[in-house]
């Protein structure tokens, strides 16, 4: 272990979660602890900000504030859907992270985010050895879909998934209160992987959830899905249906493509629920309705699972320790076990980002049911102990109270 | 006071709320205290349950069972959207109930229900009288809608307010993530009155909400609305809406009408939010997303206020000893009073089911701003007691533990 002294950068990337904050937390805490870790930065809206030199001193804020990003959703720092260049075709932007990282002696670097961002933090990892500038990179996972490669799961996953979980039990009490019921379609999150839409079964494991999951690990057949549908509607007069986003017929075209990408070439997706249910009109002829469960989804830090929150929060601490042991170019990642008595238990590991970068890891068709159309017991194994123990909230007049940071930019 | 010995129905009528269980629960458990009340029916589907004679016998409930109806959401008994044909046209269903109550003994009638539910449980304690058989029928006010006259506020009205502030909160934070924002419009339910959409801004009073709400007793200017949005993008770089399903132009025409209608004949309301999203996206140019809270705003018992859970089973309560006592005709409402230290309190009182029926309360246009698209602080003064307290949720796994009743059918 060498001793290295400077400053470290903090940036949160991609889309938030209830529990990114939590994983700040672990690191702004850590290395405002340390003793090698000079100035502890906060990047204004991720790796733009230390493009643009927008650095907040996170040793001049408030403690207790600072506190409270355990259960403030979405990325306190701010985040960034900028999409750097591949250094071999264009190194502009290397360039000038290398010279933000000297004029501020930044030695340490964690980048807190999922896929796209993982790889962000290799090439920034791979320019800086190649320049001979010694940094230390470490990525701390991040992404409610749960798809990183190398990790046992994601922070921000377990607390989505107890969302999805609690609103879709509540949602099918409200759906059984007629005597003569509709279809309804619960859309939800998931471009790839159907981890979040396979949490809806946790409602059904529990007494009142959806009779039929459809995730995009399985080609989506229209008919055997209307087939489906009729069926559970004759036999119980209802159904209610958990959708992926991410779904897809067999030639790959996704069911609700648009047309449209995003920066990253990811192709945008709508409307697939609405979709649904008026395929189901006309087909079927039987009332429908269909829910987004859109943004809440991420952000519903009221229904926050403490597991959730307390391994985001250790995966920001071991990044920072492992950096300080002289690590870098690596990715936190999270590893099951369980104890004599059969409990879940969560350590924190490391693997390489190039390993991480860029793969996704789906739902195993072993945890799906033969038809594609419901979970096995393995998944509800997997998922129920990332959303256990119901987060302790701080709120003012019972409205949520969230971290108030002062931002103040580094000179 | 006359001593009136025999058996009592409760049905719940309309659609569900977080709480409507709540006043359930307080009737039942009044009633099966009282030495008067013989029998304790629930009735399957709300009125349909009477007609067909499907009556559960709430005294073979386990009382542990019954109590944990305080934090389960939709009606636990079966709802329905009957509509009672008017006694002077057809009085069918009259005789029929009749027929029922003769032979059950029915001697109290309680129905929870909104504005359509107070109409059929004046009908129906009209006929009683007018056929010279003695009953009691107490209505039991619920409404997220908040539209009842004659009462300070409805039970679910407060869960429902608190569910929308908090997701507006926690959304609204997810919005602030990025440098270059989007238009965000929040769709809210709420035909004719905006009581519900008027609570987002309890989270822009609490420090993360919408920057402009639309309510229906607005007439809705499309032209003013986008050079609002215009205006606060400009600024901000972001905006968010939130937007009351019921919005209307000046001629009465619903911006999102289908052109379908309910059995109720109330005009169909669908993609209000979507709808609008498109028109700022063709209009502005600027991205836009949208969001429609659905049923979650009406069944989200996991964020229940602790004040409307108690006030619901305070009014199921005051429903029953108020017929005990020997009063029929009335609707239970709640009246608004304030302590010397200016704590909010609340009780119960009773108004006549004819003055109620079928008059719908709105939001005062005083506490609306003057633009129209904002609220003022008497708003936030009025909404903000209805929010108090955190509701105790029972949970296992960390998941809702939801009453689970035997519903055994009376013979």
């Amino acid at each position: 272990m060498t001793t290295l002294k400077g400053s470290c950068i903090i940036g949160q990337s991609g889309g938030p979660t209830a529990v990114i904050n939590a994983s700040a937390l672990g690191a702004i805490q850590t290395a405002l602890q340390s003793e090698n870790i000079t100035r502890v930065f906060g990047a204004a809206n991720g790796i733009e900000g230390v493009l643009n030199e927008r650095l907040y001193d996170m040793g001049l804020e408030d403690p207790a504030e600072l506190e409270l990003l355990k259960s403030t959703p979405a990325s306190a720092l701010g985040s960034c859907r900028y999409k750097m260049a591949d250094p071999a075709v264009d190194d502009t932007d290397y360039k000038r992270l290398l010279e933000v990282f000297k004029k501020y002696d930044v030695r340490y670097f964690f980048y807190n985010g999922g896929n796209d961002s993982m790889d962000t933090c290799n090439k920034i990892s791979k320019f800086m050895q190649q320049s001979g500038y010694e940094c230390r990179v470490i990525g701390i996972p991040k992404t409610i879909d749960n798809d990183l490669f190398g990790t046992d799961h994601c922070p921000g996953f377990g607390s989505a998934a107890k969302f999805i979980a609690t609103s879709c039990m509540e949602v099918q009490k409200d759906l059984c209160v007629y005597e003569k019921g509709r279809v309804t379609i619960v859309e939800i999150m998931g471009r790839h992987a159907g981890w979040l839409a396979a949490s809806a079964s946790l409602a059904t494991w529990a007494g009142a959830g959806p009779d039929l999951v459809y995730l995009p690990e399985i080609n989506f057949n229209l008919d055997e899905f209307l087939e489906d549908v009729q069926r559970i509607y004759n036999e119980q007069g209802k159904c209610m249906v958990a959708v992926s986003e991410g779904i897809h017929y067999a030639d790959g075209r996704f069911v609700a493509e648009t047309g449209d990408k995003d920066v990253f070439g990811h192709s945008q997706l709508g409307g697939l629920g609405v979709m649904l249910a008026e395929i189901v009109k006309n087909k079927l002829g039987i009332k429908v309705r269909s829910i987004e469960l859109s943004l809440l989804q991420r952000c519903a830090s009221h229904v926050a699972s403490q597991t959730d929150i307390d391994e985001a929060w250790a995966a920001g601490k071991a990044a920072v320790d492992a950096a300080l042991a002289g690590q870098t170019d690596k990715m936190v990642a999270f590893e099951r076990s369980y104890d004599a008595q059969g409990n879940y238990l969560c350590s924190t590991k490391l693997i390489g980002l190039t390993d991480v970068a860029n793969v996704e890891k789906n739902v195993p068709r072993a945890w799906i049911n033969a038809r594609g159309n419901g979970m096995n017991r393995e998944f509800i194994d997997y998922a129920l102990p990332l959303i256990q123990g119901n987060a302790t909230v701080v709120t003012e007049n019972s409205l949520p109270r969230f971290a108030k940071l002062k931002k103040i930019l580094a000179k």
